[in-house]
C-alpha cells in the first residue's frame, strides 16, 4: 500500500503579497514609470492579489510619487504596501529620516526587512547582534505606535537557519514580540532546495503557533516556484509573488505559476477574486509590455507555448482526450490551446471584453462577432496589437453591431514643428466636424502635444464631455521591423475619467497622425460607453437583461 | 531542536541523460541540422555527461543520418542512445519496421518508451491493459536479445500512479522481468509538484529495491528542476534533462540548474568531468545559438544576469562579503559577477568603452574621465540611458578630453506635417554649416522621416562620408512620466558603416528634436572615431602606445 512520506500541512487559503512594483523592478533591464506601476497595480487588484508591495520611500522619488498617485483610486481587493529596512544602527527609530517617508507614504501596511543571518549582521551592517534585534523591535513597535499594520521579512532567513537556528529564531520572536502582523521568511540569495524549504518552514510554523508564516523566495536554484509550494505544503499561509518572475539575478517565484500551482493543484484558495485566475495571460502580457521585456513563450502556464502541442504522437492524442497531456485546462489561466482554430478563442476574448466593459450579452456565432474578428485578425497583420488596447478593439465589434454612429470626424490637422540649437516649438490645427466644422489651433513643445491641444479643443464644441476625460499612459511602439524613421509606430494611448481606465491604440508611419486616431477614439469609446451605460440603466429599472 | 522532517536519501552520485537532441528538439521554433547535433553532442560528452538521447530512428531521416555521423567521433564520456516506443499493437517485435530501424541505428542503448497511465493505454492506444503490457515485455525482450542495454521511459508514470497505482507498478514490473536496465518515471504533463514527486518516487525506490531508477521531468508547473532533485532526495539515481530546459510546451528539466544543484548543495555527484560545472555556460550558449534563440538573461547558474546585482545595498554587501549575497560562486558554474551601472562601475565601463572602441587607454582618476561621468550621471537623472547607446556616453567623454571638435552645427529646423481622413504627409526643412551654410528641403510621410532626409541631403556637402552610413535600428522610448502626450521622448539610432554598429541617444519633449540630435551626434561620431583610427595608425606605425 502506498504511504506518503510528506505531510501536506497546506491551509485551506494563502494570501498572495505581489512585490512586482517593488523587487521586480530590481530586475536588471526593467524600471516601470508611474503610469506604469498605476496599471499593474489596478490589474493586480482587478485579479485579486491581497497585497501589492509597491515601492520603498526614501529610496527614490518616483515611489513617493506612486503611493499619492495610487490613492485617487478606488482599489477591490488588495492593500497598499510600503517597503522600507530596520531603522539605522544607533538611531532612535523616529530620527531616521526613512521611516519617516514610509509614513509619509500613509499606506495601512508596511513591509520591514531585517537580518536574521549573524554573518550579515556582524560583516554587512557592522554591528551586534544584540543591537539587530534592537532594530528589527524598535522600527517594528514605532510603525505599530503609528498605526500601521506590519509584514516582517526575515531577509536571508533559510541561511541564517542552517547557519544560526538560534538567532535566526530569536529575530523572528522579536519581532512577534514588537507586534509584527505576519513573519515572513526569505531565501534572499535564491539557493535553497525544495525539501530543505519544507523542513526549515514547517520547523517554524510549528515552533510559532498561531503567528501567520509567509516565503519570500528567488529562482537562484531554479526552484522560486517549488520552494514557494512547498512552503505553502509545510504550512505557510502567506506568499511573495512577482508577475513572470521579474526580479534581481534570476527573479523571484512567478505569481504566474504559483496561484494556479496553488489553486488548481493544491485546491488552496490563493486570489479574492474567484475569476481572477482567468485573467492570468493578460497581467502576464501587461507586465512584460510595460517592463520593456518581450514574453517568454515557453513560460509556464502563461506562455504562447504552454499548450502549444508539436509532436505528431501528442496532437492526435489531445484531440482524443485533453486530460491525456494537458496538465490543467489552459482556459482556466485564460491561456488557449494552440492546436485549436484561433478566431474561436479569439471570440471568447472578444466576448469577454464586450460583457466586462461595456456590459454586453453576445454569442460567438454572431456574424457581427465574426466580422469584427476578422478586422481585427487584418489590423494584427498590419502591426496593431489590442491585448492592452481593449477599447479599440470594443470599438470595431461596436461598429459591427451597428452601435457606432459617428458621433464627430476629424476633418483636417496640420503642425508645424521648428527649432534650433536653443530648443524647439510646434503649432498644431485640427478642424473637426459634425455637420458643423470646428476649427483650432494650439501650441506646445513637442508636435503631439500642440496638436493634442488643438483637437481639444476642437472637440469641446462637439463633445464637452471631453473635459472629464484625462491621459493616464502615452506610449510609442515600433511594431515591425524599426530599421529606419519611415517605420511605422504603434501608440497606445491611456485614459480615465477618475472612475476607470481605458486603452486605445493606432498605427501609422506618421506618429501624429497615429496619435490623434488613437485620442479620437479614447473619447469616441468614452462617448459611446456613457450612452451604453444609460441605455443599460434603463433596461435594468425595466428588470430585462442588457442582451444584444 | 530542529528535525528533518524530509530524509535527504540522495545516492553520492547520479547519471545524468541528457535528451536535448531528442526530447528539446520537439520545442516549438527549434530544429537542430546534422552539424548542429554532432556539435552539441560533442559538447555534452565533454563535460560529462552519461548518455546522450539523439533521436528517434525511424520517424526522420536527419536522426537515422545522425547516428552514423557521430561514429566517426570517439566519445570520451558519453553513451549514444536511441529512443522508440514499444512496439505496435497486435504485431510481433521482430515485424515492426520502427524497431528495425532503431537496431540499424547501431547504439549499445536504446529508451524505449510506454505507457502506464491506463487512460493512456485504453483511451490513446485504443487497446487492453494486457496487450500494453505484452507490448512493453516484447519490445523490451527483443531489444535486450539483440545485445542492446534498456532504458525503460514509463510515460505519464505520476499521473498513472495517482489514478491506478496498481497498474503503474506493474508496468514496471513488466518492464524488468524483460530485462530492463533502468526505470524511468515521467511526468510526461509536467503537472506535478515537488512533495508529490518525492512522495512517489521513494515509494518506487523502496518497492523496487536493486533496480535503478530515474526521472524524466517537464516544466509546465514550472518546477521541473525542483521535481528533479526530489526525485534524487527521494533516493532516483538517473536523470533526464535538456540543455537550457528546452523542449516541448514549456520544456524539460534544465541541465544548467539541475547538475550544479546536485554537485553544489546535493553533494551527489552528477558529470564524469569533475571540470565539467565550469564549462556549462558556454555549453548553454552553444545550445541556444545552434537552436536559434536568444539566450534567457534571468536563467539560473548560467543567464548574464544570474550574478547582476542592482540594488544599492546589495553592491555594497558583495564587495564586503561575496558569500552574503550569492548562493554559488558564479566561477563555479563559468559565469561571471557583474554589477550594473554605479558610480563606481561607472569609471569601469566608460574606460572599458573607450578601450574597446576607440582605442583609448585612460585613468579612472583623469579628471576628464570624472567630469564625463558626472555629466553622464545629470542626463540620466533628466531621463538619457546609455547602456545601449555607448556612442552617446564616448562623445560627452571626447568632449571633455578636448578631442571634440565641432565639425558641424544643426543651425534650423522645421516640419510642416499634415493629413486628413485620406491619410497624412510631411515635410522637412534643415540648415546646417560649418561656417558656409546650407539648406535642403525633402518630404515624406512622417514628420521625422521627412527631416531625416532632408538632414542628410544638406550633411552631404560638409561631411561627405554620410554616403558610407545607414540605420540599422530606430526606437522611441518614454523614459519617465508618460502621462501626457508633452512627455520626454527618449530616441535611440543605431548606425552602421557596413563594417561596425554604434547606437547614439538623445532625450527631448519634442519627438523631431531628439530624432535630429541623435542622428547628428551618429554622423558625428563617425567622423571623430575615423580621425582616431588614422592618428592610432601613424602612432603605431611609430610603435607607440596611444594612450592619453
Amino acid at each position: 500500500m502506498f504511504t506518503k512520506f510528506i505531510d501536506n500541512k497546506a491551509p485551506p487559503e494563502v494570501e498572495v503579497l505581489d512585490t512586482t512594483l517593488r523587487d521586480g523592478a530590481q530586475a536588471k533591464d526593467v524600471s516601470f514609470d508611474i503610469q506604469a506601476k498605476v496599471r499593474i497595480a489596478l490589474a493586480l487588484d482587478q485579479i485579486g492579489v491581497h497585497f501589492i508591495e509597491a515601492g520603498w520611500p526614501g529610496s527614490n522619488p518616483k515611489d513617493e510619487l506612486f503611493f499619492k498617485e495610487i490613492k485617487r483610486y478606488t482599489l477591490e481587493n488588495a492593500e497598499i504596501v510600503a517597503f522600507t529596512s530596520t531603522r539605522r544602527k544607533g538611531l532612535s527609530a523616529s530620527q531616521d529620516p526613512i521611516l519617516e517617508k514610509v509614513l509619509d507614504a500613509d499606506t495601512k501596511w508596511v513591509t520591514v526587512f531585517g537580518k536574521s543571518w549573524d554573518l550579515h549582521v556582524t560583516e554587512v551592517l557592522n554591528t551586534t547582534l544584540e543591537e539587530n534585534l534592537n532594530m528589527v523591535y524598535d522600527t517594528i513597535k514605532y510603525l505599530k505606535e503609528n498605526g500601521r499594520s506590519v509584514i516582517f521579512d526575515a531577509e536571508h532567513f533559510f541561511d541564517g537557519f542552517k547557519r544560526n537556528s538560534e538567532y535566526a529564531m530569536e529575530v523572528l520572536r522579536t519581532a512577534i514580540e514588537a507586534g509584527a502582523d505576519r513573519i515572513v521568511l526569505a531565501d534572499t540569495n535564491g539557493g535553497m532546495l525544495p525539501h530543505e524549504v519544507y523542513n526549515v518552514v514547517r520547523y517554524v510554523v510549528e515552533e510559532l503557533p498561531g503567528v501567520p508564516i509567509g516565503v519570500h523566495m528567488h529562482n537562484d536554484s531554479g526552484c522560486a516556484v517549488a520552494n514557494t509550494v512547498m512552503g505553502v505544503v509545510a504550512g505557510a499561509s502567506h506568499v511573495h509573488v512577482t508577475v513572470n518572475g521579474i526580479g534581481e539575478r534570476t527573479g523571484n517565484a512567478d505569481l504566474c505559476a504559483v496561484v494556479p500551482n496553488l489553486e488548481l493543484k493544491l485546491g488552496v484558495r490563493a486570489l479574492k477574486n474567484r475569476d481572477g485566475l482567468k485573467m492570468l495571460k493578460q497581467l502576464s502580457k501587461l507586465v512584460y509590455d510595460l517592463a520593456g521585456l518581450k514574453p517568454n513563450p515557453y513560460q509556464p502556464y502563461v506562455g504562447d507555448n504552454a499548450f502549444a502541442h508539436k509532436a505528431g504522437v501528442h496532437v492526435d492524442a489531445i484531440l482524443k482526450n485533453p486530460v491525456a497531456y494537458e496538465h490543467v485546462p489552459p482556459e482556466s489561466v485564460g491561456n488557449r490551446r494552440s492546436l485549436a482554430i484561433s478566431e474561436l478563442s479569439g471570440a471568447a476574448n472578444l466576448i469577454g471584453w464586450a460583457k466586462r466593459e461595456l456590459g454586453l450579452h453576445l454569442d460567438k456565432r454572431d456574424p457581427a462577432v465574426r466580422r469584427a474578428l476578422k478586422r481585427i485578425k487584418e489590423l494584427e497583420n498590419e502591426g496593431y496589437s489590442f491585448d492592452n488596447a481593449v477599447a479599440s478593439a470594443l470599438l470595431i465589434l461596436l461598429e459591427e453591431l451597428g452601435l457606432r454612429g459617428k458621433a464627430f470626424r476629424m476633418l483636417d490637422w496640420r503642425v508645424i514643428s521648428e527649432g534650433n540649437e536653443g530648443g524647439s516649438k510646434s503649432w498644431g490645427m485640427v478642424k473637426v466636424g459634425n455637420g458643423e466644422t470646428y476649427l483650432e489651433a494650439e501650441e506646445g513643445i513637442g508636435p503631439v502635444e500642440a496638436v493634442e491641444k488643438a483637437l481639444r479643443k476642437a472637440l469641446k464644441n462637439v463633445v464637452p464631455e471631453v473635459e472629464n476625460v484625462s491621459l493616464v499612459d502615452y506610449r510609442v511602439h515600433l511594431p515591425g521591423v524599426s530599421k529606419h524613421t519611415e517605420s511605422d509606430v504603434r501608440v497606445e494611448i491611456t485614459f480615465t475619467d477618475g472612475k476607470r481606465l481605458w486603452t486605445t491604440t493606432s498605427v501609422s508611419r506618421n506618429i501624429i497622425e497615429a496619435s490623434l486616431k488613437a485620442l479620437m477614439e479614447g473619447i469616441e469609446y468614452y462617448v459611446i460607453r456613457n450612452k451604453l451605460e444609460k441605455i443599460r440603466g434603463v433596461l435594468q429599472a425595466n428588470e430585462e437583461a442588457p442582451t444584444l
